[in-house]
């Protein structure tokens, strides 16, 4: 459903083409220093408009609804809503009938008995990912001292990601990429077993994000094809400081007091220009589809922000879990 | 923390050299068939006793303690309880003071300052998936109908699973494992966007069971090195088939009427026979450990049933949350 | 927190003098007829304006932000914003200090470090029961043909409402009021044992109501004073009817089959034009507080429509539970 | 459903006739001291025995299975069983056919399709709340400091608690009581607005307990009848003693630094000797019943000790949330 965490908790609504998209964020201490202009940062890496990203522009400027006074939070819970402006929603008419491949058209439609506002994917659409960009910023203001950071480093296979965006963008096709998300400092002790381990927190938010295919730790897939005398990561000390990091910061579910580290698969955009097949719920048969409407050529470009954003998300919520241990 | 689920929910508990292990499962339905029969099957997949797995024996026949009555659950939550018999404690207690690395040992008591029950791992140890394969076994009465597979395809990196085990027994060393899962007969449209897609529950209960480092739906990781055009699955007909599946089964967090795919990285078992560094926290200098006791040079051996067990889980209770949206 | 429910959930957010309140609803069916207007009449209800009710108006007209297209719900979360227009935050600018008796003002600003929105209560006013109206309307859909009325009983101890309240008024004084709810055709089994029976669900959400100060079911405290051979209900038929209704409609923490019955104790309005004693955080010393604002002098008079709210809230989650049980 | 607590979490199972009942602690710190011994005197209070009690008898001593380790809770879910010894379910084989007034026979069988366990009440026996005396005990331990204390004020409607018992004993009857609860030494600012405030938690967890038909709050059901100069509570001091106690201790659902009084009306034991009407599934007609076991005269004599339990259980929780909003 649409609310998530236990302490720090999300709840996200809205829809690509409606009145707007946001999220209540409840749990957040009171006193937190907070104003619209702590969120352009993030805002801005995950907006479209580099290369390879959909020229569709919003300003997507956050209005704070609740939960926020004098610069501060209060203790209520924070509300942020974006409003969508820059909709040309005449773009999806015929989508309706003609479900594109690889997007929740069909599903959605036939899951809400057609009552689904299906325009630009309604509330299946990456722009939902905003309200988690949102959310994520004041998720690192509760873990102040962690350090996130996600990037790009395949797309199509390639380091070479500029190149692979051209080959794409020549043929009006779309692109995978690999996003890469490390974070240092975190305190030894953080997740809860036995069913909210760090992995499981991470990557339920991770698979929350639209076009996410897979999620490894540390060693990851590698480590299906290692020896344990390989794979074990010898502790050094007594801050858990580990000689090789195959267990990517993670040990029983627990950070260990190194680096976390995870990638995550990112599916090539859906949307493409290259004409497809695909079955038409009007004739009843397969036609050809040729998808309109603004899109990105590789949208794991955008994706880093947002993986920051829902991995300081998850921290957030088991740091304050892990606070109320101490006995 | 150990409950998990909103409909079907489980609460587990128990340790490896404690009571027993168990689980209490709430939301299940009354009048459903249930005897201690139904769990022999499942429950012998996942004993140790082949080649590459503990020679540790516990008869592990489960107790139904609670929601059951005349031969059917109640609709009053079931516990089952397992209770620890061939427990040998003696083997793990240097471990206290000598973290093995690759396990929860040194975490565990950081987190806990020394409260937590080390022995075997404790609440960490696999053996608390005695309590999900339980829980799977109802799980899968739940979800009639569907067909769920789980299988290791790959161990140490080959295909030839024997071999593999071979070379690592025969060094007291071990081996990771590829176990793919497949599910037949999912109806269209099982998830609950935004936080609740089919793949955030079932990551979620994948990263709960010990020693899985990544997992990927469909494609996979596979798809980031794709093209959009290669990646797109063309819809066939109106009951959602799709010429390829790429997707896993799986759209905009929905079930899309196609088999559910998705392949689990087990690491190599993290207690070996082999010597190994590690940091000792009663001399505080790296020492070499020899770690004894009873152990599995593949525990992805054992693994299959297991994600079996957590995919019945996570669709049972997707399953009964469809099922309240008919309008 | 500020989510409640475990299928029809609402989350609710706002403040009295900030941007706005609002809910959003999650868990609604796709396909349920709805527009602004269907809430016009609770909300109506809920209005200041008549005798014994404070003079501050809003024209408090929800906008459905998501989760609604083409004049229906979607299945993606509703969520309904009431944007503040009447405020006068002025009138609370000496409360800070001076904290009203009754109200939420002294511990909000202890608990919250002095961060809380003081402004006409912040996140603790009344004002918020306006997102559980608007949650109650959809609520009542979902149970349609469930028939749920609230009403004033008493004021000031009285049957004779208008007499409490003129003899209040004339005073600048408040009086409290005893409000019954009835709901009728509610289906036989209803209620989430052990924790979630009927009284629980209804209970914790009228004591989120602000000013109520107890809640009685059936018999209620009269029950302590009773014979069991007098409170006992005899069973009359095969759907469950009850000669007598001391249960008030619930038995082993089920629906009945019965008339739901309950009252809630409503206490005065602690807003009073009468002088009282409070404690100065500023000059630290007990001083004379004369509040100015705009003020219910029997806050119970808009109650009514909060309560039935409510008890649609806690019977819609209810119900989407009980269906879930059927084998 | 079975689960309740938000980082204080219980899960409650079993039945009055079956294996036994029990309840799984979540959340609770490590490093608790925590004995057998600790549950004796709570676990006595409960028991049967004392004039206007059943004489069933059952040595209810709890085995903790898990979470346990050498004298102190270890950070994992705490499993505390008590197993069903002084069994006579041949008493109840005639309540299948022929519900109980008063009790849960009737709306059970039906709302379960006639599998629930019908020995006793089965799943809604008073006996489960064992399982919430035995979690009050460790809740006790977390809010050390906080003195808890309730007692039956009333029986039948007198002070002469003796004389009521001894009337209805006479009869073959049984009457009510009103128990009221006190607890000093809360600090101020525990409660989460806007769903979970200090009332809603207690009388939430309150009407679960079999039995109870009201819970009222400080002034409770007498504040209808109030004026508001009468019923505002003066701020005497910076720690937020007031000159009355109307409030109960609560204002805007967090506790005010004031002692935390409520009263809860406690039905006459639905048992009785005396011959009763009620309607037989076997014969559908009205038919007289005469209820043999062994039963409570006064219930409510035995449940002073849950009612501290759970006004421990819901405090403890309000703590841990409380804890982490610290900035």
């Amino acid at each position: 459903m649409n609310t998530f965490g236990r302490i720090f908790r999300l709840t996200i609504f809205g829809e690509s083409h409606g009145a707007g998209v946001g999220v209540t964020i409840d749990g957040c201490p009171a006193g937190i220093d907070l104003s619209v202009d702590d969120f352009l940062a993030d805002l801005e890496r995950r907006k479209p408009g580099a290369k390879g990203t959909t020229p569709r522009k919003e300003d997507d400027l956050p209005e704070i609804i609740s939960g926020h006074f004098r610069g501060h939070t209060t203790g209520a819970p924070i509300t942020i809503l974006f409003r969508n402006k820059n909709v040309r929603s005449g773009d999806y008419d015929n989508l309706v009938k003609t479900p594109r491949p690889g997007h929740s058209d069909f599903v959605a439609w036939k899951r809400f008995g057609g009552f689904n506002d299906h325009r630009g994917g309604g509330h299946f659409s990456g722009r939902l990912t905003l309200a988690l960009v949102a959310a994520g910023v004041l998720a690192k203001k509760l873990i102040a001292g962690v350090k996130i950071q996600a990037k790009l480093i395949e797309a199509g296979g390639k380091k070479d990601i500029e190149k692979a965006l051209s080959e794409a963008l020549d043929k009006g096709d779309s692109v995978g990429g690999l996003v890469e998300c490390v974070a240092n400092n975190i305190p030894l002790g953080w997740g809860e077993p036995f069913f909210d381990p760090v992995e499981s927190l991470i990557s339920h938010l991770v698979f929350a994000v639209p076009a996410i295919k897979g999620v490894e730790f540390g060693s990851g897939f590698h480590a299906a094809a290692m020896k344990g005398s390989d794979h074990n990561d010898p502790i050094l000390d007594d801050t858990g400081k580990t000689a090789t990091n195959n267990a990517g910061g993670i040990t029983g579910g627990l950070t260990n007091g190194n680096q976390l580290v995870y990638r995550v698969a990112v599916k090539p955009t859906s949307s493409i220009g290259v004409k497809q097949k695909t079955y038409s719920i009007e004739s009843q048969k397969v036609e050809t589809l040729e998808v309109k409407g603004r899109h990105d050529a590789c949208i794991a470009l955008r994706v880093p922000v947002v993986i920051e954003a829902v991995t300081a998300i998850a921290l957030a919520d088991l740091k304050m879990m892990f606070e109320r241990t101490k006995t």
